[in-house]
């Protein structure tokens, strides 16, 4: 059957597993202390124009923002989230399982708000410089998916009037990177990998949809935050055979020609974008009706209750949401592994 | 100065301190095993007529919210509470620094908007059936306060509502009862004790703003939950002399009649509403607006902000809210030991 | 009956109920922002000889331990204690519940074997500067109870060597002080509370034991350490009228001479141990064999299994420990409010 | 160089490479829903002997113990643990993380003294019956290793001993297999699968260190337990590739015979066991002294300090211990895929 439900049903990129195939009978440290780990970190540091960033490979989405905003908050301090925020609402109270609340702010196609933001900080630092903050959550942290979980994307100068307010307020901002391929490669971006590195003081890159089999890259560029590797191995983060993850990245960052604007990584993203702009064309060229108009791989479409059965015969999709009684909004998501094939046999049944 | 700023200025009701100082070189067993708590225990599963009822006496509001909610939710479970509950915005974070997730859930006056929580319950429970509850927080228990935060009461209506609810959906129903005693004690009250004890799976009467020096109440209805003393002692809220707590309850729990509608505990708590009542209708008199109709001991209103530094030279109160860019919501608590002459002087000053 | 069977079987110092029916109907700001908690806080910076100390007042020992080690703990830092230190044993699993691991260290009659201690700390290091500590509990604080939980003591010159390991190691030193009191009035102590402030980062001078009806007073003489006030709201632990707090202890820490070695606090505890020391002769003299030579307020004895539903019936005291099949350890505590009349009743039936 | 150091410094096993690219781009549902997955939990649940064992394949073995351990213990619970076991000196406090105090037990060659055990769990019922067990952390789980982490094996009347024991104080037994295979292929042991799923709780079989990329199934044999695949989300610990975890297993637990007691798994563990008695005879033949006698794949040599800088220079052993002043312990291991050649290379130098 046809599948366009996620973005993580395929495996690795054929590159990936062959490196894997080539090395599997090498005896390699463990840890992530091995030398292709410590390849694909420095490929991250020269991507990002930081040389001394930070960078550790952890397993998955949910696993890395438990341990990135775990290394960062304490006591009675909390981070901002858009209400639509994977932190807040698919990852099963992971972060407050952590011990810090996620405190929601209001969002509109998966984007933070930003003057709602800015409102909440002042009137919140009003009241608690007089009663005390010890009341209360402070906030330290602001979280964001780039793309966010709609699939959309912020602006340079919307992601610069965030750190604006990060400064303003004391926050660190902390950008979600599990599809960061599939936003940088947008032909509607206007943010490059460096400038996220600039502006943010902790994002991943991620890879499990990305063309790896697993694995997101924490790149920490703010030289006042540090993820202890302590963290990492308490939280059961630690993979032994750590070199899986760093071959796999050290993999995708490669480039034929040296120039990391064209890395695998690059590449197969792309992929996916192309995919999804041809998907949504011929969707509304059937008379889909988009949701919100998505720049990524993710294409959200409203579609009659009354012919979902029928559809979701023909090719498994996300039921996303209701958005009334009678309709309801359902996902595609391409990868770096769809092909035209794929595309076109989706545009066929639907 | 005349100081109106919260319900917990005063020590305790002189009965108390009589008391305290009586069995004050008596040597009692500590933990909470002493008779003083255990006839306090006796009175109140009387007044809730629940036999078996479980009773604990904790310290403050902050931790047998704690305290209640660690013993209930497990794993990705979470409490679901209104926006403006006490858990969810003034508590540093405590539910979730002991592991679990706060919902806010929308609130118009402090109190639950209930049919936006029943919407909410039946769309989440629509998506996870399908796509597996281990992605999200399963919503476990219901927190409301009563009185709200905002001095509000739910109707006798409105609990039964909330009960069905909690039915429908397999919560535990808990209330906050930190002020219960202003609640019950309101003329505008269609609640009795017993009916709350029905209600609820758990809920506690408050102490520490209602006529003790310190100790709120817990009163465990629903025989498949349970407190555990261990988790009590593990989280540093067992008291080693537990008889103070105990023979605070039982002084404020003593009637003259031996009839528990006439404990010392509904005396003074009417005392506070009667004050409050006096309150509201001298400030209205006055042509200050009133921002909510509220029938407890908090009264709110909104003051033009010019008038706000005259006004705290003479009386102290809480700055609530910014009601919007020229005026603020400020509020005024009466107690256990508000008297007439405060009263008339609050009035004669504002 | 005859209760010597622990410390905090009474109330509080006549004085302290004094002064809490003579403020109580007074009206103060909460959560220790008040003039008596100010007042008890000046002065406990004057008697330990440090201007700039932060102090703290809470509620009971565990709640202590577990705050003062939740503030200076993260990731993979763990405490070191003796085997039967408090926090290992007796706390329910308090500060592991908080996240953080107790490593039991070598102990003997409630004191840390200072050698074995080293020797560990020497392996460990020398252990992890080859694998990484990521793997391993890194130790970052020592703590150790004065007067331990056996009655002894360390002498200053063991206070100085524990100093220099923790120097050498890099870990904070916390002493908990519950009888802290008891131990500083024993004619055999030659540690003063200025040395103690000296010597340690971190301690508390315990009022529930000693006087108070309850309240710990928390020293945080290291500058570089601090317990935020969010901590403790978020743990429950910041009382709503946080003065019945700071009067106990403003009592308790008054002298008739205005001499910081008169207060009342040294002169009950002085008494405590004065009728300890009258006990323990009287039992010698009785041939009771003691269990170790306690130099404090609580004292042990080995009775012969057969004698105790005997001497059960006639006084209360705590079965301390197995001694050997036939034998078992007693303990008899006196405290602030023993009389000579109740040691010499005791020394009647026994 | 040779590199005995660690029993994962290899990939997987060929056939899992294989397999793994045969799939690559099927799209597979994530989460561990999908067809492999459900596969090897059926092949395990036949091995052990228990149709309705829940099954779930999680990534390593510091993540399996804290779930395991999490999903089990509430409260003031704990687990028993050889002083010596991974989860009280190699796992960061990754327990303790969790809110679970690990209480250490006498141990000898990585083996719980079970007298010592039963003694400590009898003396404790005895002082907590009386005082109540609310002050002491309750033992709830005993946690073995099998192997343990010195190579050792349980016999299988010492595991029915262990069982016990368990009976009697209420607790669940948790065996730590990350090198089940290592042990159950040892000539020396007596204990097959199918008795060590009759004996405990909860146990896992590694693939980590035993031909698997990574992944350690665990088998919950009691049907009073269960581990809530929302604890699992919540920990990080759910692979979105679910399937990569299902079909190594299932590789691992297939036979060509379709008797799963000669499944590769077996096979592969049984190559390690091998090497290691070739490795430690000829190790003992070349004169060094064995420092356990390990039946399983780790061995333990004393070794000269003065002769360990030559030695590392040749080999790479891991230095597990100091012996005395002037020897150290050194482990070498071997795993699935060491080869009698790199044996013979390894007692060619040493």
């Amino acid at each position: 059957m046809l599948k366009f439900s996620c973005d993580y049903m395929e495996g690795a990129h054929p590159h990936i597993l062959n490196r894997l195939s080539t090395i599997n009978l090498e005896k390699n440290d463990g840890y992530g202390m091995d030398e292709y780990t410590e390849s694909a970190r420095a490929k991250l540091r020269i991507m990002c124009g930081i040389p001394d960033a930070e960078v550790h490979f952890l397993m998955g989405g949910t696993q890395t923002n438990t341990i990135v905003l775990d290394s960062i908050l304490r006591f009675n301090q909390g981070v901002l989230a858009p209400t639509t925020g994977h932190i807040n609402v698919h990852e099963a109270g992971a972060i407050e399982g952590c011990g810090h609340k996620v405190v929601p702010m209001k969002a509109a196609n998966g984007k933070i708000d930003i003057l709602a933001l800015e409102r909440h900080l002042h009137l919140l630092k009003v009241e608690c410089d007089v009663v005390g903050w010890e009341h209360y959550v402070a906030p330290r942290v602001l979280y964001v998916s780039f793309p966010s979980e709609y699939g959309s994307l912020y602006t340079l100068d919307e992601l610069r009037q965030l750190r604006t307010i990060c400064d303003k307020y004391d926050l660190y901002m902390f950008v979600d990177g599990a599809r960061l391929g599939y936003g940088l490669a947008s032909p509607y971006c206007d943010v490059s990998l460096s400038d996220m590195a600039q502006l943010c003081d902790v994002f991943y890159l991620g890879g499990t949809k990305v063309g790896a089999l697993f694995g997101e890259a924490v790149v920490v560029t703010n030289p006042e935050l540090t993820i202890p590797r302590g963290l990492i191995k308490q939280r059961g983060a630690m993979l032994a055979k750590g070199w899986l993850l760093g071959i796999q990245f050290d993999t995708l960052l490669t480039s034929p020609t040296d120039d990391f604007t064209d890395t695998l990584y690059y590449k197969i993203s792309r992929n996916a974008v192309e995919m999804a702009m041809m998907l949504r064309e011929g969707m509304v060229a059937k008379g889909y009706e988009m949701h919100i108009d998505s720049p990524t791989n993710q294409q959200f479409f409203i579609v009659d209750n009354a012919r979902l059965p029928e559809l979701s015969r023909k090719v498994g999709f996300d039921s996303f949401a209701a958005y009334d009684e009678y309709h309801t909004v359902i996902r595609f998501c391409t990868s770096w592994a769809t092909t035209v094939t794929q595309v076109d046999a989706l545009l066929e049944v639907v």
